[in-house]
Formats: C-alpha cells, sequence, structure tokens
C-alpha cells in the first residue's frame, strides 16, 4: 500500500520536474540551463528531506550522499540524468534519479543504514543536446572527460567551459570531479526501457545483459540514370533495385541473428524524378548487437552481400564506416543479485539487452555496472507520450530496495547476520 | 557522297540552331522567348530556300508548305519542335525538322512536286518547359487546345495568352489554326530514339510501332517509425523493408512483360533519421507499355503484389493514381511503307515501342502516324551529350526521301506508272 501512493508520488514528481523546461509548450532541457538549475534545486530538496548531503560538482552532477552505518565503507553509486532530448517525455532519466531516491527516502523513514554509503548521482548531460558530446556528466565522474570538450561551443557560441561556469563550475577544477571516493560496489542504474520488449512480454521489469555495441555506416550505391520510359529493364543499372535488395538483406541478416537489430534509416535517391532510372542511392546502415564478435560478424556478412549485390546488377558501391562504438556489458555478479531481487519481489527475471546508450556505458569504466529497465507504454520514448504506469514504478522501487537489502547481507559478517 | 555531305551539313544547323538559347552556358529555348524567335527565322531562310511558302500560327508554329504537282491533293505532314528542355542537346525535336528540310531540300533541288502537298511542321511547345502543359504547339494543329490553358502563367507571371501575342499570335484567332487543308495522308515524324535500344542493337534507325502508354502512381507505404536500437526485428513494422519488397516485385514484374518499363524514381523515407526504424515510406511508380491492356493488367498486378507486401508486414499501403495516357499505337499501312523505304536503303527493319512521347501523340487526333527514331550516343537525351552520328542522320534522310518517293507512287494513277 505505502509503495504504491510512493510509485504515484514519484510519477507526480517526474511531471513536477518535466514543468521545467526550456520551451513554454514542450519539453527541452539542455545542460546547464536555467531549468536544469530548477530540477537541481527541486532534486537537492527532496534528498535533503531523505537525509543525504547534497552538492553540485563542476561539471554540474548533482550528487546526494546518504552515509553508511560505518565509516571506512564502500560505496555503492546509483543515479541516471536529468536532462532531456527536444520535446521530451518525462521518464528518461529522472525516472532512474527519483526511483533510487525513494528507495533512500525509505532507508531514511526507518532511519536504516546500511554496511555501504550511497552516492545519488544526478547525471547534468546524457543526452548531448546542448554539445556535440554525450555523457558529460557522467564522463566527468568516470575520469573520462576530454580537456578539449571545453572549447565545444553551442548553438549560441556559448563554450562549454564558460556554460559550466555559469552553473556554478570551476573549469580548472573539473579533474577534481572524478570519483576519489574509494571503494566501489557498482553503479546501478534504473531506466525506462526505450523499447517494446517487456510490454510485448507483459512484464513491468527486465535485466539488462550489456548495452548494445553499435557500427554505423554510409552505403553509396551507383548504377546508370536513364529515361523511365525509353531504357529497356534488361539494360538497366537501377541504383534504388539494388538498394532494396540490399535493405532486404539487411532486414534477412538481422532476423536471423538472435539479438542483432540492423535498420537502413536513411535513403535517398538520385537523380530523384519519378520518370528517372534512379543513378545513385545513399543510404545509412545501423547494425547493434550486445556481443562485439557477433555485431562485426554481422556487417562483414553485409558488406559481402552489398557488394555482390552491386556485382550482379553491374553497379558499384561504396562503403564507409561513419562511428562505431563496443558493447559495454553489465557486472554479471551484481545482476544476479538484481535477478535475486526482483524474483524475491515476484517479478519473473527477463534478461534484455540495452539497444540505446546510458550514463552506465560511462560508469563502466570506473565500476562495475548493473541496469533496471521500466516497462514503458508502446515502448515510446524521447516523446511526449512516454508514459510509465504506476504499477511498474512500484515494482522497480520495490526491487531496487530489495537489491540495496541483499547487498547489505552479503557485506554483513555472517556473525552479525542471525 | 551527295546524302553524306547533307548529313554533316544537317548537323551543323543542329549546332546553329543550339546556339540559340535563353542561357549563356547551356541550351534552353522554351516556348515564345526570343531564341525561339532566332530559330523560327533561322528556319524560315532555309524552307525558302526549298521553295516553301512559310508562315507562322497563331500559336506560333513555323509551318512551311511545298506544294504538289497538281492542285486539289491530299497533304503528308511531316515535323517535330523547335523548343528545348532546360539544359538540353541539339537534336530532340530539330533534328526532325531538318531530315523533313532536307527531303524538300533535295525534291526542290530536282525540280520535283509530288502528287500531294508537304507540309513541314516546327512545333513551338513540344517539352512543355515554360507553361504547365505539353504540346502545345501540335495541341493546336490537332485542334486539340484547350481554351483555359491561355489562362496559364508562366514562373514570370506572364499568362500564355500574353506570351503568345509577344511572338505575334492573336489569342482570339487560335482555333483557325487547327487544320484546315484538307485531307491528309498522315504525319511522321523523324526523332532521336532517347534510348538505348538501336545502340544495343548496332542499328542506326528504327521504326516506331506506338508511343508508349504510361501510368503514374504514388504510393506510399505506412508502417511504423521506433528506435533503431530498441526494437526487436520481430517487432518492427519497416516501412523502407515493405518499399523495399515492392521496389523488387516492380523490376521482377516488369522485366518478365515483353516490352514493359516500369520504375520507381523517387522515394522518400520519414521519419529518415540513421537511427529511427523508417515508419513511412512515399514512392513513385511509373508504367509503360504500347499496349494499353498490358499495362492496366501489370499496375494491377502491382497494386495486388503491394497490398499483400504491407499486410504480410502488418503495415497498409496508399495506392494514388497521379496520371494515365493511353498509347498511341503507329498506323500500320504508314509504318510499313517506312519499313519498305528502310529496306530499300538497305537498313534492317526495327520494330521498337517510342517510350517517351512525341508531338506525334497530339497529330494522331487528327490523322495517321508514323515515326523514324535515329541511334542516338549511349542512349542519352536531355543533356548536351546528346550525341548522333552523321551516318546515321544520312540515313534517316535516305530513308525519309525514299518513304515520299514510294508515298508518291502509290499515289500516282496506274496509267502514269510505266
Amino acid at each position: 500500500m505505502e509503495t504504491h501512493v510512493s510509485a504515484h508520488t514519484l510519477i507526480a514528481r517526474c511531471a513536477l520536474l518535466g514543468a521545467f523546461s526550456e520551451e513554454p509548450d514542450r519539453l527541452t532541457r539542455r545542460y546547464a540551463t536555467p531549468p536544469m538549475r530548477q530540477v537541481n534545486q527541486a532534486v537537492t530538496g527532496w534528498m535533503r528531506a531523505a537525509g543525504m548531503t547534497v552538492r553540485q560538482d563542476n561539471i554540474g552532477n548533482l550528487i546526494g550522499r546518504y552515509e553508511a552505518a560505518h565509516p571506512d565503507t564502500p560505496t555503492l553509486l546509483l543515479g541516471s540524468h536529468l536532462d532531456t532530448v527536444r520535446d521530451a517525455g518525462q521518464y528518461d532519466g529522472p525516472l532512474g534519479v527519483l526511483v533510487a531516491l525513494a528507495c533512500v527516502e525509505r532507508l531514511h523513514a526507518r532511519d536504516e543504514r546500511l554496511p555501504f554509503a550511497i552516492e545519488l548521482l544526478a547525471f547534468c548531460d546524457e543526452e548531448g543536446l546542448r554539445y556535440p558530446t554525450t555523457y558529460l556528466g557522467s564522463a566527468t565522474v568516470a575520469g573520462a572527460f576530454d580537456p578539449a570538450w571545453r572549447d565545444l561551443t553551442d548553438d549560441a557560441g556559448i563554450p562549454l567551459a564558460e556554460a559550466l561556469q555559469a552553473f556554478g563550475g570551476a573549469p580548472a577544477a573539473l579533474p577534481q570531479d572524478t570519483w576519489h571516493g574509494g571503494a566501489l560496489l557498482g553503479y546501478c542504474e534504473v531506466h525506462i526501457e526505450q523499447g517494446p520488449v517487456l510490454e510485448a512480454a507483459h512484464l513491468p521489469l527486465g535485466l539488462v545483459t550489456a548495452i548494445q555495441g553499435q557500427s554505423r555506416f554510409t552505403l553509396t550505391f551507383r548504377g546508370e540514370a536513364g529515361h523511365a520510359g525509353t531504357v529497356p529493364m534488361h539494360q538497366r543499372h537501377d541504383a534504388l533495385c539494388a538498394a532494396a535488395a540490399f535493405v532486404l538483406e539487411v532486414e534477412r541478416a538481422a532476423s536471423a541473428t538472435p539479438g542483432l537489430v540492423a535498420t537502413v534509416g536513411q535513403l535517398n535517391v538520385a537523380p530523384g524524378a519519378s520518370n528517372v532510372i534512379p543513378g545513385q542511392v545513399t543510404l545509412s546502415l545501423d547494425v547493434r548487437h550486445p556481443d562485439d564478435a557477433t555485431r562485426a560478424a554481422t556487417h562483414a556478412h553485409l558488406r559481402q552481400r552489398a557488394e555482390h549485390i552491386a556485382a550482379t546488377r553491374r553497379g558499384v558501391v561504396e562503403w564507409q564506416l561513419v562511428g562505431e562504438q563496443s558493447a559495454t556489458p553489465c557486472s554479471p555478479q551484481l545482476t544476479r543479485l538484481l535477478e535475486r531481487a526482483a524474483v524475491a519481489e515476484g517479478y519473473p527475471p527477463r534478461h534484455l539487452a540495452s539497444g540505446a546508450g546510458h550514463d552506465a556505458v560511462m560508469m563502466a569504466r570506473l565500476t562495475d555496472i548493473a541496469m533496471l529497465f521500466v516497462r514503458c507504454a508502446g515502448g515510446i520514448s524521447h516523446s511526449p507520450a512516454e508514459a510509465v504506469a504506476a504499477e511498474d514504478v512500484a515494482a522497480a522501487i520495490a526491487v531496487l530496495e530489495r537489491f540495496l537489502a541483499l547487498l547489505a547481507e552479503e557485506r554483513t559478517p555472517p556473525t552479525t547476520t542471525t
């Protein structure tokens, strides 16, 4: 009953934070902007009420600390981000911060201390909307902040160093923001799934196995343009037909490889007139898998297929790598603990990979990571239509709370467990 | 030998006319513009020198008449157009006018009159570049000029009626431009092929069986947009995959139907981001065949296939007719005569359909038509790269000259053929 009320309160808090926006009619909250200051203030109030000491680091992360039962204990990091995309929903980021906060509130309400400290990290920039980089907040904590980023400018020409300073930080002090609080137990992040897997499985929660690696390519199929009325079919080198064959190969290869997703999201036809045979097609290819070797094997296969298709149609294909990111596996130990917590709370443990990136990718450079996904309506995210059910939020709170308890149990010397 | 020289002269004339352009660095000659006046003046001079009486009608067609041996004889119409597309080649249109002119010049040089008059029609607008209509010139002669066209405006806002007047015509007198010169033997047009069939067959000339009918459609495949990283393959409704399957169906169906060409020349993906599964694809479909029933059967089949593809992918497709034009068959009698002429001159008779539209389409409303195609380099047209070989032009002149002789023979009472 209490849990249920708290889930509703949490959703109300998400709505409250969602009202802090740079734009009047939609939610857009970029790094180090006035609405980011407002959400940090609101969350600071809740953190303090939950018995946490609160500080803002130089990059702008809001950090609440809930001390352990004893000094000289390790720390468990919890967190997610408070910035948003443009025209965002209310749950991508804030939900994870507020679920963690709810757990600390409950500990505080029971006046309970654990055999480890908790630091709740509310990251200032995960989406990378303002500056041409992502994970500004978690990269700083993980010690991965690149000093060159200080000179990046936003659309208004404001350098990152200046925005950071206006937000209360000191550019020169950034290196001090790298974690230096001693031993870590890991980093655990709760986040909406941003996909339709849990909804289709009728499950409120998911245990993340890994954050998928990603390869992005641009392909150009070249054939020969010609008059749509005068060139017989057997004399054509239609670049769009080659591209179409490749699009279906991508779908076929991805469907045949468990856990793999591959997408052609952009496709441009030249010259692009209804009465002209396409002479050139440029398309994007996005390949993701939780295992790097599988991803590499898939795009190597697709490259072969592309070249085969182009050759049999007497055309050519150019294949260009645009970007690549390795997979980030979650810690099997922490994830097993999350699974035990889920089972203990009565939720079937469903494992899935994360298709989107998260702060946990950066935090994995620092410590073990685990992620708990919460079902979202229709798998929709990055949209005002983003929605979560109160029951699912209650489940997330219960499982994270149980996770903390199990971790505490593990950390407690056997003599004191009676 | 004489023929050969004339072909070179004819090509030089095409180059001369090609210098009359609205743009300094490329050939663009729209309806009723100063360069159209210049080409009409140049052609008028050559027509007069060939013993023709010359007039310009109200729409702006230049008409040269070479009288018959006797009055009260029927008339044979020859012709093509003198306007061009933007950044045009020198042969699309002018070649046909000048081949016909060359034949008349030879009759005149021999002081020969035929048992029919020849009217050489140099049409003022076939390409429809200036006003949103095509065949302005031949439509007027064929009595198909729509009075509403007088109010059409060009890019500069100039109404057609005003442009026509500035060019020397009287809008009110347009109905008088409909053919009223008595009995007709037909209309014969020489034109570059604008396709690669003759080149591939190593033949200089082709006999047109029909001008293909054409159906144009816009299709919209709707699926469901989604995150390229988080939606598993089996949960996707990728509109681009549906469209790709359709593009290959179009190619398959067209390749399986002799004489049919079908083209997807435009394809737009929405939302069109590399990390978003396509939710909607809009594409163009162009289907052409010399037989209307075959064309209709093909697009009915393709529509079924589109709906099947959409349904099996749990999406939908919208199918919209954009435009349709019936096939225009050439006269078997006249074409047989052209074939006899080709064979007599030593050229193998190759029959083919015209994939592009021509003034002959309009003239078919008035009288029997025939068309002789001339091989063009690489099948390229509507481009400065348009090129013809002097030998092929010589062949066209010889065959059209022979065609006139054969037609004269047919028209001459047997008593006088000894």
